[in-house]
């Protein structure tokens, strides 16, 4: 293994904080990358909580300040995993230092915030800065395979695209108002939370554009009781003075697309899909097969092949080869990989672009090309429906 | 059982020709009904065709023209499996001939016919005359007992309807343009052959009414070779000539939805989904449960209980149970039915009516407000998607 | 059509008799045979039941003493659907009166009559008089595609064999004593009713011989209430009185087993497998691929191709294409069948054999084969488990 | 979190040594324990490998001595992750010096050896040194709520347990003759490598203990290349030389169970199932209802309640609920788990155990339990499935 070592410093330890943690910690014990990582320091508002938080998840220091964190010359690598609304500031800031920057997605909550932040990272890569969106689904195994499929044309023409990405966590309206359903702070609902996953996924995996949207959104729950302390998912309790907010994001939202290659597309993000806990789904149909992923069930995909004859029918691929992708890291065939690891193998990747001087994709501009398609989204809702180009 | 006839002439003997002789053949074997099916003569233009299929079929006699037969005394009900430009025409003349109606659906091809026919329904129910669509997927027992469950509350307030209605028998270009692909007979393509019956299984169930609509809508291969001789769906074969023929209906639909119960509707149908042969898909989440249904697993219904703590999931009721619909009429607990069950359960339905002197559902005015609502989806697909409501 | 006829007499109409009745009214309507079936007389011990079974199925005649039915001139076939004691008796009276058998499995409850009415049946056969015993889901369109992809080598070399035949009906120690739990009359339990059909589906679709097992059997609930009146299943009720009885036949039978063609076999068969309804699992994996049947999906067939690189899984193949085994003769692609089709693709292979003057299969010879494997399972079982030669 | 460390000290460090010291990295970052470990030092016998599995695995030091490395003051647990035919030998020097042990299974080669290590660990267990065996899969948090479902009653009365562990990874003859396949080193094939994990599972979740077997075992392919140096699954490649070995274990174990609660019990491990790449399936049937776990879907449990009247069905438990055993520590529901995270559990109850003083199980007495019932096994199939009763 390389003794390079790459530092880095993450602003924000929620869920997604940990999720990253767990990526730093263990991605070089698995990839062969020209570096390891470095757990330097973890940064957050909280001094108390962000202390615990680097003795829970391994990191060697905390701070409080994220812009002295960036100044220093030790720092590689500064990993956003912050709300959406201070990603564009601490990310043109990090390029500026000449950080690294990998930021979870989506890239910022405007259009005009994600445009300015392509363009740091633009200028940065000509200093041989990186910089990369977090779309960690695009690191399940099945999922690089199935654009792996797409690519060598195994299901030819695309006709249709479907997406879901569904949740139930807040169908009961006692569930307090968490930042997540506040625009000022989330950017928007179940539309850029796990909305912009599956729309990510789907051109990720089709390589093509969606050109147009017709959408529309729905918040069911309008008001929800104000909530005491912190409001990270999974720690939410109502405050208890009975004090009620508006929801200010939506719960829901649901479109029709056309791609630039002329395929026809439905999606739909809902966070009240009774049973649905983080259920995505995603399925190509073209003139030569078919592929259909599921997240419940992370280690296949199903393919159908046309031209195989009286014996054709949808083959669900144990993705755990280590032909596949990914996979050659991990466990021996059949021994499957969690949720976790799409972190990890997104990790190895991003380190793996630094170390050779590559750019890694989902690049900035991607994210705000994602950030325009969530607009033209919401634009179309926000005038029932009316089709809506995306810019 | 009971010696009381019902007299049948059916009209038509491609594939819903035969799948209802099964029915009337069978009905009476399994169901107790106050009156027993006599398969008296069945229709056609080709008096060798229409001969022999009486011959296959079980038919006591055969005819070439239904205005005769509906004029006969000894007929009782007129069983429509025409295409759907012929449907108006007959249904109205057998209506006021007193003779009880099963009319195929789509009900018409076009809202001012379904409206003449739900008009003149309304006139004979007034003589104690019947008449039902045949939307036979309401008598899946899956279906049946989906519906029953949300009646009884399992999923509480509706928040999601989602139905795909999938197939891909056409996605070869040179499959031939079969009437089928023909608007002037068909009406539409996809839309009105399996677009509308999942349209009409998610009003059923539900019990609500699609209110408005963006659609989109697609033919993927536009110029066919033309047919020589029936273009009876299975027995398609391109006429050799080489001349082609313009594809005048939508290869798919899609499109979003609004039920007067304040539901987020998402539909999808195609005859271009490959490695989909028949695949409905069915899904409500409510406030309280969720229900699933899938047409490939058609003896089965997934419900997710929101009070089940620790235990939940989705749990698949074997429908095979003689306290579920239909089925007490049948076999054992996990001996399962198939396709063509449903139009035995529909003829059951239909003839009870008839004996009992009920109003059968789905009615005419049903069929025509389901009509409706395809032309509302046709409108918003020729206008972009616009927001379109149904009258 | 052929107007040919076949003239049949059924005996029993309890269960068996309604699906064989199911197949005789419908078999000619969808194969083309060379002669069509007439539902002459159907003959029972009680007159009244037996004139209400003839006129629910639809058999012209009704009698009561089946010696005299076969000693009529204008019946040809005898479809024996009684309980396994009278099997022998009948059977051999009707192949010596030159009547075509269609006997219901098992084919008998001892080897020894078994093996009477094979030699019986290889004397008729001398005389063009055509026999066959009645498994019933060799015809389920995928198991017979199970074995045409095994015979044509999809799976090389076979290493196992492993079957579940699992149900639910009787867990309740308060289910009566119905005739199926009674030696006397069932000849055994689990093991003869259903284990019968595994083991034969096994040996059919691997074209290997069963040569030795090792088996244990258990009766869960020993005593239970006698019946009153009938006991056919699904009619069954307590009588009231209170009074108990001993059963006597097998809850469950589960064996290992080798075959003459050094494969491993593992078999199960069981009345008390709760939430089990109808459950037969049939699997083969071999040195170049595997193959899954499940009844619960009985359209489906899922094949593994060891030779498929990194697009290997299994697939589900859709056994609802007009190139699949009896599929032609059904519905379009994805329109699937149903637990009683089984029957009338049997009843098209025996008429079809008859038509032509070919021997069907299974024989009667194969059927007291079965029945020395079933003697086998219980000579292994009454003494712990030994090891035990299939003669 | 605790700043108390326990100092590990792992033997062997191939595929478990890596999935072990995943499980030591990880397992504070998730779960409150009494203390933290710390990952002190890996002992192999190749100096320059076992250093390169220090620096890929992150332990502090390596050591080509256990018995050294087992004498040092510093150490406080023995991890033994080698073949079986070391386990007694470094356990037993291990207790004797006081530290804690947690050996991979089976707990050894022979029933001597492992009542010689059950014998030891009861004598340390005076002295307050703790043991357990590493039979991760009791880890899967939908086997650990298996088995809290049936004590709760969740089944009622059991009447069949059936287990299968299957893989496919020596199908091919040309695969080479690995250490796994050597009796000598490896004590058994499927038996102990993957049965013994299914048994265990049975017994674990059941509660009950397997008295009585009849067993038959095979050995495929019987003679194979010879390995030229390192023979660890996965990295294995032939010799080149042609030369063949003998395989002296089984390829497939299959038998037949009584268990001390009356149960009926079917088991199946094997190397040959084509297809199977680490296919667990579990599944228990009682009088109250039924459970069914796959590997597969590994995060899920199938559960069927008899008293659901018509609403009953198998549930698909989602086991991802903070509620369900383990999962609190982990991700928010929905996030599913992968293989690995089974060691990160077994190690958090072991840490935990010796945090507060308590016995972990399976302790080594059960380990030595499990080895008879093996050698039960072996007993039975080498006497042509002679019943064999498990001392």
């Amino acid at each position: 293994m390389s003794n390079d070592t790459t530092r880095i410093a993450m602003i924000g330890y929620a869920f997604m904080g940990a999720a990253h943690s767990q990526a730093w910690r263990n991605v070089h014990r698995f990839f062969d990358l020209g570096t390891r990582p470095e757990m330097a320091v973890v940064v957050g508002r909280d001094a108390a909580k962000v202390d615990a938080a680097a003795d829970r998840f391994g990191w060697a220091e905390s701070a409080t300040d994220w812009r002295d964190v960036i100044a220093r010359e030790d720092i590689d690598v500064v990993d956003i995993c912050t709300p959406g609304d201070t990603h564009a500031e601490i990310a043109i800031a990090a390029l500026a230092a000449g950080k690294h920057v990998l930021c979870e997605k989506p890239l910022a909550n405007t259009v005009a915030e994600a445009e300015e932040m392509a363009a740091a990272a633009a200028t940065a890569q000509g200093r041989g800065v990186r910089s990369m969106v977090g779309f960690s689904y695009r690191r399940v195994p099945a999922i690089a395979l199935m654009q792996r499929l797409i690519a060598e044309g195994a299901v030819g023409d695309i006709r249709h695209v479907r997406g879901q990405y569904l949740q139930d966590w807040i169908t009961d309206p006692e569930f307090p108002l968490v930042w997540r359903l506040r625009k000022e702070i989330a950017g928007s609902g179940a539309l850029g939370d796990i909305g912009a996953h599956v729309l990510d996924m789907a051109q990720f995996v089709t390589g093509q554009r969606i050109a147009g949207v017709a959408a529309q959104t729905e918040t069911f729950v309008r008001r929800r009781p104000l909530l005491e302390g912190d409001g990270a998912l999974g720690a939410a309790t109502a405050g208890g003075g009975g004090e009620m907010g508006e929801v200010t994001v939506d719960d829901a939202a649901v479109l029709l697309a056309r791609t630039d290659g002329g395929a026809l597309g439905t999606f739909e993000a809902s966070r009240f899909a009774t049973g649905r806990k983080n259920h995505i789904v995603l399925e190509v149909n073209g003139s030569a097969g078919s592929l259909e992923f599921s997240f419940e069930d992370m280690n296949g995909l199903r393919y159908y092949d046309a031209a195989a004859g009286d014996r054709a029918g949808f083959t669900r691929i144990d993705v755990t080869e280590p032909t596949h992708p990914y996979v050659g890291a991990w466990w021996p065939a059949g021994h499957g990989l969690g949720y976790e690891h799409t972190f990890v193998n997104q990790a190895a990747d991003f380190l793996e672009a630094i170390a050779t001087g590559a750019d890694p994709t989902p690049s900035f501009a991607d994210g705000a090309a994602l950030q325009r398609l969530l607009a033209a989204v919401e634009e179309s809702a926000s005038h029932d429906a009316r089709w809506t180009a995306v810019l």
